[in-house]
């Protein structure tokens, strides 16, 4: 407390009371307005493809002086194709339903006062994220068309484009004389500022982030304002003993196989010891000749002996790759047991024709998306339809599952009278 | 950390390990069998009303000798009336709306999938209070009513009367074998136990302290669960240049005197200058013969010349008494600033006949509960007719504004399917 402060204390602080003043300005932009200005937005993106790929540039050779690896340096790429996407994705926005002023409910209590739930947006949202510039549109636009000003905080591989993508927004802010701090950009990279900005529950009213595991523990251990989030997928996939057989080798060759590296990607197999044997020498005939590595109790090294030995800790494991852990269980209790027992509550899945089974199961698994015949790939806020997804929610309060628009709301309750008094 | 545990850590995580499973069990009971429950608790707080205030006498010897005040004595002496009032209680929540297993929303996708959005318990509410043991009735049923498992932390003071109520709903749960720890009590009054049980965010999903400003600060900056609260409630009216005088007058003395010490009562009066002179005089006398203070700046005290002079810190300010600040505004714009700069967000009025008026506060004034025409006290769950009220939330995360049971619950999504695989 007695050192000096950093140079960019002072200007987080300038920051976090411009954001709230243009959070108090923002709410109130018209429908027409906020799609005006998405859609403006799109297009300048697309007329600065040059510029932002020169500042694009200046991140990648820094990637490649600091020897960051190819999947990243590709995920930190921008082409005019990409570029393009990013427009594309803007102009999705501003064509979804606007989400704020709308009534939810409203009713009419005995003594004549009429209440009504009305969408308000949650104010400051703070997204903390990884290198993907492409998070840098996706959230300003979703934020800035639910009405909320936003804190885009990226990593520092990618602070160039970052920068330079903000630009864009604030243009188009000024154009329409609206607080360009609706869309801020932490400056600093230094990561106490990230400290110092998750302590700010009094300026901040929601933290999103956006990467891998560690990054949101660590932002979840140190921030006192709320954070939405999940950990992790580990998502099963359980085959009962009344599965329709085709049914259950597409869907859990699907929820492996079609994109691994996923959070909804399926990372436990539990199998119905009754139709094991039938099952699993089909499933285990895809796998074996996608590539994919079975890692298996004894029951299930009986019917598949070339599978691995399963390790304990290969169940409730994200492997986020062509590797799957698979249990042979006795009955439905097991298998919910052991999803309880194992899983992060993202996306669990039965594949059953016994609605009773089914029943069971989508009661007793209190997973954010439970499926019944159907992959664990689809728990995605754009398979769901909500138009955008802003991000996943493994916890219970606010938002659970995918989240689109709608989870960055809150609502107010507005009363209007006659003059009532409370007696 | 190289210090002996305390002898109640070992107590405390064996808790946890119990209530986390009763979590999983009571979310699935029959709404029949949770009203049966509540109907048995209800009767037999009855039953055991000299049992009940035999306990309650313990701590009231305490109370006396730890010199506690006349009025926090009051609020923790149980009597059968009292007792009576609280099974009544009960037997209420018995009679509310299951908020459990309710399908909210449901849609098919062009693919054929079912998704619908179905509630279900948040899991585990540690409830943080002070020292009137009805609240630990009232928690108990909420929360078992709603499938939340719950650990009530009460009020040192109130230890031996709590403990005894936790008994009253541990009998009636075993005796339907039911987890007995959905309804868990700490049992140690070592500070330091809250401090552990506010770190365990695994274990416990939401945290909802009652009691004073202090308690409530304290439980928000150490917790690491996320906390539903309200520090303060800074409630403001507005008398517009067109509102009704009668209605004016009634509603503000309604929202000043009824209750002056509870959170949604008046604590700042503001005054269109155009209708000051004829407005002020009227309540002004009502105020001064209630025997209210009035603190006022100096264009108010021209017409209220017997009112004190307010001082900055006046504004913004919970007096919880019978002192009013007053304002005299130039317009409604000035009104609206007032508010967002020494507002809480937890209830604001506007008086006024003008419809454009009433349109740009609601917009505008984004606090929890916005009235028109009607007294601030109104704000409260029963009032709202939500049969219960587990609190108030000025946050935007989760529930805001009076929280009925709704409050606490979470939803899942159900994904039905046929076979469906992503492509």
């Amino acid at each position: 407390m007695s050192q000096k402060s950093p140079v960019w204390k002072k200007d987080l602080i300038l920051m976090l009371a411009q954001i709230r003043e243009a959070s108090r300005q923002i709410p109130n932009l018209s429908p027409v307005l906020k799609n005006k200005m998405l859609s403006e937005a799109a297009a300048l993106l697309e007329k600065r493809t040059a510029k932002l790929i020169a500042e694009n540039r200046k991140d990648l050779k820094n990637a490649v002086r600091e020897k960051l690896s190819p999947a990243m340096i590709d995920r930190l790429t921008l082409t005019p194709k990409r570029i393009h996407e990013m427009a594309q994705g803007v102009r999705a926005v501003a064509g979804l339903k606007d989400p704020i002023g709308q009534v939810v409910l409203r009713w009419t209590r005995p003594n004549g006062l009429r209440i009504s739930r009305v969408t308000v947006p949650l104010g400051v949202i703070l997204i903390i994220y990884e290198s993907r510039p492409n998070v840098t549109v996706e959230c300003a636009s979703l934020c800035l068309k639910s009405g909320n000003a936003v804190i885009l905080r990226g990593g520092r591989e990618a602070f160039f484009s970052n920068r330079a993508l903000v630009w864009i927004f604030e243009e188009i802010l000024n154009r329409h004389g609206v607080a360009k701090a609706s869309v801020s950009f932490v400056q600093t990279t230094d990561r106490q500022a990230v400290d110092f900005l998750l302590k700010r529950d009094a300026d901040i009213n929601l933290v999103i982030p956006r990467g891998g595991e560690a990054l949101i523990r660590k932002v979840a251990r140190t921030s006192r304002i709320p954070v939405i989030k999940h950990y992790q997928g580990i998502c099963h996939v359980y085959v009962d003993k009344k599965a329709d057989l085709k049914k259950a080798v597409a869907i859990a060759y699907n929820a492996k196989m079609q994109r691994p590296g996923v959070c909804n990607a399926m990372e436990t197999l539990l199998v119905h010891k009754d139709i094991a044997a039938r099952f699993l020498p089909l499933l285990g005939e895809s796998l074996k000749s996608g590539g994919c590595e079975v890692r298996a109790d004894a029951l299930t090294q009986r019917i598949l002996p070339w599978a691995k030995r399963a390790a304990k800790s290969d169940y409730g494991r994200e492997f986020l790759d062509k590797i799957l852990a698979v249990k042979t269980v006795l009955d439905l209790s097991e298998a919910i047991r052991h999803i309880q027992t194992y899983g992060s509550a993202h996306t669990d899945a039965i594949v059953t024709e016994d609605s009773r089974a089914a029943e069971i199961f989508k009661k007793e698994v209190d997973s954010s998306s439970v499926m019944v015949n159907a992959s664990t790939r689809f728990s995605d806020g754009f398979q769901y339809g909500f138009g955008a997804e802003i991000g996943i929610s493994t916890d219970k309060i606010h938002a659970r599952g995918p989240m689109g628009l709608e989870g960055l709301t809150s609502y107010k309750y507005v009363v209007e009278g006659s003059g009532q008094v409370r007696t």
